[in-house]
């Protein structure tokens, strides 16, 4: 199903702006160049138009932001609205600061997303414009079950209706939706949270395969979740602990093949 | 004699507030979660007090600092102190230059710590208000030997008298001290030196079993010292070269359990 | 060719003051640590010169640059001038943005450098005074081939006679030269191009041998260029992707020897 996603990533490989944290950054340009894509990692206001202009994508992710940053997330996302880029946002902490919660509704008030991808916390604080996010991890009153995934999955559309962006949840169970359809991806380990920063290689991942596959934006993002997913399931096998999960986490992304991905993949949709 | 301590982090995971630097800050949100925290990295004065809030404990470590930084680890110093929650302080470098001397004064003067860690030349600076640390690494000069470790010991426990935190000095032999009590600590492996960032993860190591266990800071501040050098030693075991020995490092932590610790450990006490 | 180099590097190790990215600003520190000498890491205008000072080597790489730190990167340079350090230049994306070429021609008029190193978009912008280099990535057009190379030589002999630098110009063959000789580097392995940061890396490394044969710059430098992508073979040898080829490039580099180097090495010269 993800067949043809990952076809194009080969063919037409994404130069991929990040505008990310400076925690994870290293493991995202990894996963990027592992999942067929190139990095540039820019964040001086004076630069990032121009930087932007030469990349096929922009992911701005919020998890170390500043005030400096900031001014560079908006400036960039423009100029990337301007010329057509996809650009994604991770909402890191959404919810833990009135800064976070009050610079996602300047970035969704100043630029146009093509995905929003974050925890279950951090996608109801964008919904609801405030919330209580207990960190960089979803508090656990707010869990996605299979009780509550429909429900959740609605939420996603609802707030794909709103932005015009696919909304992507991560959890035990994943969800990527737009206003019409939502996929439920099964793929992943509980392990995965045990170490920093898998979401924000992801974003990486996405932006490289919507980069590759412009038309298909919702099953290019779920094709990444999937991936991602997938590589992590595979990775849990090999590993000793968890920086050990980390690494065999990238070397399995940097060998994927469209027809492994193919055999993998544990996906429903419903519209 | 740890076991209660590692029995506690896990009854009762602490979220890590770090203020820390750009270089080793990947290795330090992995070792938090390995070894049962949650970490959060913010560093905007615009967010730190709120960010620090709903955290257990707080790392402020210079390494890297700058102007902007250093603001930001007093406004959040002085609300983790408001709040009670136990600061551990990590003077990198202080002794190489003025700024790095004087930043450590100031922040000894605004906020009180629960520990303050370092090496050997780090806390001769922190004593004595000046020194001439030889950049990150400890003075060869200053080393702590056999023939001068209750030397070392006895200034940890007067530094601690002077400031009210416990006083880690790491280097071939650890100490930790408070004012009435030392603890020797000879776990651990000379290759560790050879890789960047393991004072800095035992920060946050520290900073995870200190906020688990706020009622008994020394022995909390052990355990995580023992921790750190055990893991270190069975790193050592399965390591083929410097980058493997980080690997192993966190990959043991995440699976270490009170009992393995409690056989492993190399602890002596002295009041 | 490469023992005496390797010796010194053994006998007086140098400690590396890098103002680098943040993105494999780690990998640097750590294959400093891997390739025999120290790393310190300081970026604050109010400090560089102090800690400029207590080092061996400086390295100024402009992979993330920003407004703050160029200040320091040109305050730093010139204090290490006038010691008498080596100052090595990569002028990371050089020719991507205006922000990068002008920031590099700057460098280049207040600061002295030993040596540049750069991709041969980067070297070409150098020399050229402006480009058009496609990322953090050479241009394909630009690419290095055996057709070509005694050319690419041939510039890098000519920027060397304008600057007083080596001149690195690094790719599928490396190219390490000076005014009157050039060496061609034929170790590596083309997988090094799908992790991140082997570029930074190499600067450390070229700062710690230079550091150490501070009369001997274009052996020292061909030395380090040889010696990683010696290493990137054997870690090819033994990965099974992309983050564990980087895993074994340090942990391969950490037990290099002379007599290992001298073997392997594939170097050719000409005047």
């Amino acid at each position: 199903m993800f067949e043809d996603i990952l076809h194009n990533v080969q063919k037409q490989p994404s130069l991929v702006h990040c505008i990310t944290n400076y925690v994870t950054v290293n493991d995202v340009a990894n996963m990027v160049l592992a999942s067929g894509g190139s990095p540039i990692m820019a964040d001086d206001k004076s630069e990032v138009e121009e930087i932007t202009s030469i990349c096929t994508s922009l992911v701005i992710n919020i998890g170390t932001l500043n005030a400096r940053t900031v001014e560079a997330m908006v400036l960039a996302g423009k100029r990337a609205n301007e010329l057509g880029h996809p650009v994604i946002l991770d909402p890191v902490g959404a919810g833990a600061s009135s800064m976070r919660t009050e610079t996602v509704k300047r970035l969704l008030k100043e630029v146009r997303f093509s995905v929003i991808r974050g925890n279950i916390s951090e996608i109801k604080t964008v919904f609801e414009g405030s919330g209580a996010t207990p960190g960089v991890d979803a508090s656990e009153a707010d869990a996605v079950t299979e009780e509550n995934l429909w429900e959740a999955a609605d939420m996603a559309k609802r707030l794909s209706a709103q932005t015009g962006a696919v909304v992507v949840i991560t959890g035990a169970t994943d969800i990527a939706a737009d206003e019409h359809k939502a996929f439920i991806l099964r793929n992943g380990d509980p392990m995965m949270a045990k170490i920093t920063g898998t979401g924000c290689m992801l974003d990486g991942v996405i932006a490289g395969f919507v980069g590759s596959n412009q038309d298909k934006v919702l099953e290019a993002t779920a094709a990444a979740v999937c991936a991602m997913g997938y590589c992590g399931e595979k990775a849990r096998a090999k590993c000793e602990g968890t920086s050990s999960l980390r690494m065999h986490l990238i070397d399995v992304m940097s060998s994927l093949t469209a027809d492994e991905l193919e055999r993998g993949a544990d996906v429903e949709s419903r519209i």
